[in-house]
């Protein structure tokens, strides 16, 4: 009998001191004692990241991304190198391999690579000689081969923010490992924000689409990718805090998913802006003069509403992430001049609100009594988007913790799915 | 014409902040702007690997050296990136490489690693397509090839304290370098420590045995392996401050030795502690049982004198790095018990003073001389030791500083070199 093997990933917050890296490490001792066999995937310590970004943007204004690839990655790097060493004083024998070292191949685009390629036989190799295996998140070489004198021209490439879950999960699919653990520094997936709907109620499974919206629209705690390559590859996700031991979050294919209450969630996004083109010719043409240049400055566009044009105008809004609005209007200023619009206007104190569960699309009511819900509690819906999945409704930002309470009440979220209390029970 | 290649090295309190990094890059941007080809190799930013260092210790006390040493080889790598992104700030086209992708190989012993091979193909490549390259120091990759299963087993390997001087003239000997610059917080040699001798003289040349010398007897300025290294390759190492414009030091062969005051300068060491085995037997094998668990504990010996017997039994005195006592102690303990010596003492608070000068051996009189100032004013020698080239003398710490100034003046080293006098007259 082979002993089951164990994918474990530990976000920075899980690794942010010495003495946390030491309770880690004795976590993980604590799993190889009960016969598992162990590949632990870590981001950087805490505020690393963020910190070497600080140095970087001390020394210049636009940094070379290779050169801030290489940089960013060795927050990682040392993290692991530290779990290894607190797992030898434990007497667990243990190895840290960089990305490159675990045979993570990506397309090669710095700071947003994706993962192209795994080739594990070095991690298979570690675990098979008895090691708990150490994986630096959130990186891998680039494939490029040699160049004609003879140098390996491979190159050091990062994942982007939370890449370290989509390491997880892509080892986890290669190494066909029997489960995927994600340790965070919360209990799991709840029906909304705990910290602003005290009510929040834990979420013992979730379904992948469902997990990917609620991730899409701001639930913070899985990487989006991460999510798409789980259900992708089939891989079971298991959310659950390194700080205290408590039942999980399954992510999964739900077989339970009818017989579920439809709404599973709540989702909230602050980081979200709202522009407006007032008074643009109502022409064939117009949307792309305005959304390429926005494309071309890697500006994630969101929900769009073009309003029914009179006049020969119409008004065009959308979302931006709020930390790009200013790049947004400096994109924008020629294009408004050149379309001959009325004016740009911009408004940053907006927030997203959805909610989310698998079949919404197909229960019609649920729309209505979010919207109602939100009108009764006196909250202006200024946006409206819809997905299979997901009704998300853009409101105020001083709004948004009377909107989150009165959804949450109104769906009864607080209210064990009957599925999940018989499964409890 | 092909243009002059040098190498430059910075240390880490030149690139201790994102504003020292950006003026070490206008300087490089100068010597470009003379026509320059730069390979500039980095240490880790200030005090980066001593705070590792700490990490390291608050996980564990018994570090594993393989993880140590990748953990180690961050602070070059974050430095180096760093470098690389300002010197882009400045148009200034560069681009950072690991010690691995310079084409570093070493012997693989972690933490003390020698380098093995250059294979400077991809530094070569980047210079002539007009690059500065920036390496990090201190560093290589383990030439252990691939495993059976076909996975690359080299490994991070880093070269010791100071390494990145071992790295600069290493890779000055591969290239063929024109010239090697250290950059580091000093203006060069000087006669003695300009901080506890304010009329210690600024050398402007030192022979590569002198500076090994004073290397070996606590001067800081360079490390002693790549003094070796540059006399072994007979490459020419200028020490220049990087914080100030001023005439550095030369070390090279230097062929107006004869003609030189013989004592060219002074060094100290406090990193010294005096262990004395009392009352020992007196017979064959005695010195071996102590020295041969010292040596297998790895803790340097240096001075080592062993007094007359008389009764069979004899006293036994040597020193050892201060930092070091404590696990001195613990080896020697059993074997005290196992000698039946009297007992074991020790005392840290010693200090090293050495005369250095090539062919001090030849010249009888200077000894005395030494002797005799020490005397004067009033110091007392507690253990004495020679080289060709040297001759020190172990004191009580708290008698440092009267020993260096009275020295410095008994020797007449604030007086320039006639040779010296005249090179620059």
């Amino acid at each position: 009998m082979t002993a089951p093997l164990v994918v474990q990933k530990y976000g920075g917050s899980s690794l942010a001191s010495a003495e946390r890296i030491r309770s880690v490490a004795a976590r993980i001792a604590g799993s190889r004692a009960l016969g598992e066999d162990l590949v632990v995937v870590v981001s950087a310590m805490g505020d690393t990241t963020d910190e070497l970004l600080d140095l970087a943007a001390a020394v210049t204004d636009e940094p070379d991304p290779r050169e801030m690839d290489v940089l960013l990655a060795t927050g990682e790097h040392q993290s692991a190198t530290l779990l290894s060493m607190a797992l030898h004083a434990l007497g667990v024998p243990a190895i840290s391999l960089t990305g490159a070292q675990a045979g993570i191949t990506t397309d090669g685009r710095y700071g947003r690579a994706r993962i192209a390629n795994i080739e594990p036989r070095r991690v298979r190799h570690e675990v098979t000689a008895g090691k708990v295996v150490i994986v630096a998140g959130f990186q891998g070489r680039s494939g490029v081969g040699t160049s004609d004198e003879g140098h390996d021209l491979a190159e050091t490439t990062t994942l982007g923010r939370g890449g370290s879950d989509t390491t997880a999960v892509a080892l986890a699919a290669a190494l066909g490992a029997d489960r995927c653990q994600i340790f965070t520094d919360v209990t799991g997936i709840h029906s909304a924000d705990p910290r602003i709907v005290p009510a929040a109620r834990h979420l013992p499974v979730i379904g992948y689409e469902e997990m990917l919206e609620l991730a899409h629209q701001g639930a913070q705690v899985m990487q989006v990718r991460a999510v798409e390559l789980a259900w992708v590859n089939g891989v079971v996700i298991e959310v659950l805090s390194s700080f205290v031991d408590a039942p999980g979050t399954l992510i999964k294919e739900d077989p339970d998913v009818e017989q579920r209450n439809k709404v599973r969630g709540l989702a909230h996004d602050r980081n979200v802006a709202k522009v407006t083109l007032v008074a643009v010719p109502d022409r064939p043409g117009v949307a792309r003069s305005v959304f390429d240049p926005l494309a071309e400055a890697g500006i994630n566009i969101d929900m769009i509403v073009q309003n029914v044009g009179h006049d020969g105008q119409t008004d065009l809004s959308f979302t931006v992430p709020r930390v790009e609005l200013a790049l947004a209007r400096r994109v924008l200023e020629p294009v408004v001049s050149a379309l001959e619009a009325r004016e740009l206007t911009t408004d940053p104190s907006v927030a997203k609100v959805s909610i989310v569960g698998a079949g919404l699309h197909n229960a019609p009511g649920y729309a209505a009594r979010m919207f109602g819900t939100l009108a009764d509690a006196g909250v202006n819906i200024e946006m409206i988007s819809t997905s299979e999945v997901r009704i998300t409704c853009m409101i105020a930002e001083a709004d948004l913790e009377t909107a989150l309470g009165a959804l949450h009440g109104a769906f009864e979220l607080e209210t064990p799915d009957p599925v999940d209390a018989a499964a409890v029970g």
